[in-house]
């Protein structure tokens, strides 16, 4: 029996009977994401166009029952699940690339279609869009878009903010909205295209989006630099970012993820490595060797061990696979870890990791850090047995700091991944109350009976 | 006799008394800007740090008046114009860099400093701020940030939305609300930032920026391509962009703004020349030249007649001289032109001049068009007489042909200039009614009474 059989009666009709399921044991794999929360839907809608994202969302209007629009559940902070019940709508059905328009370097989506499929449509043209979540594979443009998750190509390319034109939306209201152009530049009206990208899905439903595309750069030289303690790393981190070859990845990894992928891979590195980065330059042929160099000479701070190019296509896989290595290997050791993905102004890093090391001691968790170091977006695990109450009290307490520390650091709560349910008691930390209460007050403007994704985002009242 | 004498006496208590002019004489300078509108404020203020703009907005919300912020006044739409009386605030003396971190690649400012005092302190740390209106030397961040102010540069490092990191500002209300991040990635809440910038003022008032920089390339090359007609040269700005070479600069002129220079000023140009490229390039001293060579290959579509590359420093100021030329020629035939800076996606530019030469023909109205090809970005200019009725009545019912072109070819009513008084009655062309009812309620959140900027950036309803 459900909570709701006016409503579900309601999009029985608005809906043809493969697009909506209802039995509990269907509904359930709706009802999870990236992160170990679950929750289960009164019923899954699966959308095919804008109209029906409207009529879905206009019906939970009408029947004040919370929506949580959904891609392929590969976020990690909870976002899409259910947590209040009501309707999960799918918009994994809305996957075509509706327009491409390479003179014009854009491309028009629906929301379902895979980062991967973008990219390859994209590079049929000789173009590229910059997001690049580790999940391209698998992840939707819309949950890109819903999260302003970037990847390792941001440091250069910048994160879907940076590379969205333009949205169509349905509001929490069910109305149709329009933002954004079809050009490089426009100042008409209020910019509601970034408002809306990074928002979780708590203003609006995203129906269409027409990205940015960059062109290809022509070539590519990947690094791997290693050093003797992450101090030395960071200092090289600053080196490069302050000279004027931005690199299109500076990926790093501490002493313990290096141990690590010792431990539980075969890949190949050097005694005494305390930290290491994965540099990749990219630009036309004939310039790619000296940005190489120039990165290069960037790197070489004291207490660097050795800083290489890959001289081959086998290299350059090696080195990948040694980056790669490490989330299976942290998986391998801590099956539920902890992963928080706090960002810090890029010369705040070694005091950011030092506090880190600090913290590892003091609460005796083994934390392990990596990721986007030209972003300052370090992926902080911590590797806790979740079904251990005093190691998960303890990692409470420490996460409590590990924020602390971030934001005395002037650094955010979060890069990439986002807030979603796990980490919004930590949200009135980072934004001052009028600030918070304005984004609440601009929440109700979209969405006035705040339907859409209910609990998530903010911290309660 | 002021409309509001209780709110005068207060501003008398919250300010000293070289913060605040009364005298109609004193108060007319600060009531206009680069259109050709002017009115006259009750009041002038003048804050010199967020609290007092925070004292003078409180007290403007108080009593109901208006209140319009003011940079330097170089703005050309009327944004800045108090045509519903009230307080001007000038934030020209918060004019102070309240610090530069070359590590972290960032600068944090007050509102009223120059764009140019913003590129001297950052060229001597070996950075630059990308944003380059034409009138650098004396408009304001804070103006540059409130009509999301761009130029050539923009082509390829983007607006003020792309290269700002967050804002201190004051709401409608009084409230002081934090935006924004230190780091160039962040995803905790709402982006408020890019909601404020290119809002014109009628959403906050800014007090402080955190601006991103980007390192100095370490060198330039300048080409001019000569093109038989403007469908050459749009051709030629479609393969430049279709390439990944991103040049710096892309600016054009059609026929009308050749025969302006040839006629207005010493520059030399070739004959039969129907349009005209100048293109930059920059990047690393040893790529800058094959990057030259590539966009030279790319600018050679037929009918180029000639692409070339300055050979020294006097050559490239030769050809800037050219472009340069053409305000002050265009100002000689038409002190009081019509310039509108309209947006069409880049492989649409032909349609668009052609289009514009079809409207000058069939209204008599001569038009001269230049601009930044590489973001589509056009400066329309009509040059009309304001004071003959008969061609002013022309002139709008052709300006209303070209925004309906512009639309039609899937543009935007503005790139750089913003709506300000000058183009509000179109905005609702461009936006469709649910979309812009929304953004009214957005301000409503911001700014509950409506005193920030009232008339301007939105039609009548």
């Amino acid at each position: 029996m459900t909570a709701h059989p006016e409503l579900i009666d309601a999009l029985r009709q608005a809906l043809p009977p493969d697009q909506l399921l209802t039995e509990p044991g269907d509904c359930w794999p709706y009802g999870y994401d990236n992160s170990r929360q679950q929750a289960l839907p009164e019923a899954v809608a699966f959308a095919t166009g804008a109209e029906q994202v409207q009529a879905v969302v206009r019906l939970c209007h009408e029947h004040g029952v919370p929506l949580t629009a959904r891609g392929r559940g590969t976020g990690t902070t909870g976002a899409t699940v259910p947590v209040r019940g009501g309707v999960v709508l799918s918009l994994e059905r809305m996957d075509r690339i509706l327009e491409i328009d390479p003179d014009n370097r854009l491309m028009v989506v629906q929301p379902g279609v895979t980062n991967q499929a973008v990219q390859d449509a994209a590079a049929a043209h000789g173009f590229f869009w910059p997001p690049d979540p580790t999940s391209a594979a698998f992840c939707t443009v819309g949950g890109n878009l819903a999260y302003n998750s970037a990847g390792p190509r941001a440091v250069k390319y910048g994160t879907p903010r940076e590379n969205t034109l333009g949205l169509r939306a349905v509001s929490g209201d069910g109305r149709l909205l329009r933002t954004g152009v079809y050009t490089t530049k426009g100042v008409v009206g209020y910019d509601l295209t970034r408002l809306i990208i990074g928002s979780e899905g708590t203003l609006a439903v995203i129906t269409e989006a027409t990205l940015k595309l960059t062109p290809l750069p022509a070539a590519k030289r990947t690094l791997q630099a290693v050093y003797r303690d992450m101090g030395d790393a960071a200092r090289a981190v600053a080196a490069i970012m302050a000279q004027p070859t931005i690199p299109c990845a500076l990926e790093f990894m501490d002493r313990g993820a290096i141990e690590m992928i010792r431990r539980y891979s075969e890949a190949n590195l050097p005694e005494g490595a305390g930290a290491l980065l994965m540099i990749e330059v990219d630009g036309p042929e004939d310039c790619v060797d000296s940005a190489a160099d120039t990165v290069t000479r960037a790197a070489r701070v004291d207490g660097a061990l050795s800083v290489e190019v890959a001289r081959s296509e086998a290299e350059v896989k090696a080195l990948w696979a040694t980056r790669k290595a490490l989330s299976p290997a942290l998986r391998n050791v801590a099956p539920k870890k902890i992963n928080e993905d706090v960002v810090v102004p890029v010369s705040h890093i070694p005091t950011l990791i030092e506090g880190l090391e600090a913290l590892s001691q003091r609460f005796g968790i083994t934390i392990v850090n990596f990721g986007h170091a030209g972003n300052g977006n370090i992926h902080v695990n911590l590797l806790v047995d979740p079904d251990d109450p005093v190691q998960m009290q303890a990692a409470d307490a420490c996460l409590d700091e590990v924020f602390s520390l971030v934001l005395k650091l002037r650094g955010s709560l979060s890069g990439e991944h986002g807030i979603g349910l796990v980490k919004r008691a930590f949200v009135d930390r980072e934004i001052e109350p009028e600030t918070l209460d304005l984004m609440r007050r601009i929440k109700g403007q979209f969405d006035p009976k705040g339907i859409l994704n209910p609990g998530k985002g903010f911290p309660d009242i």
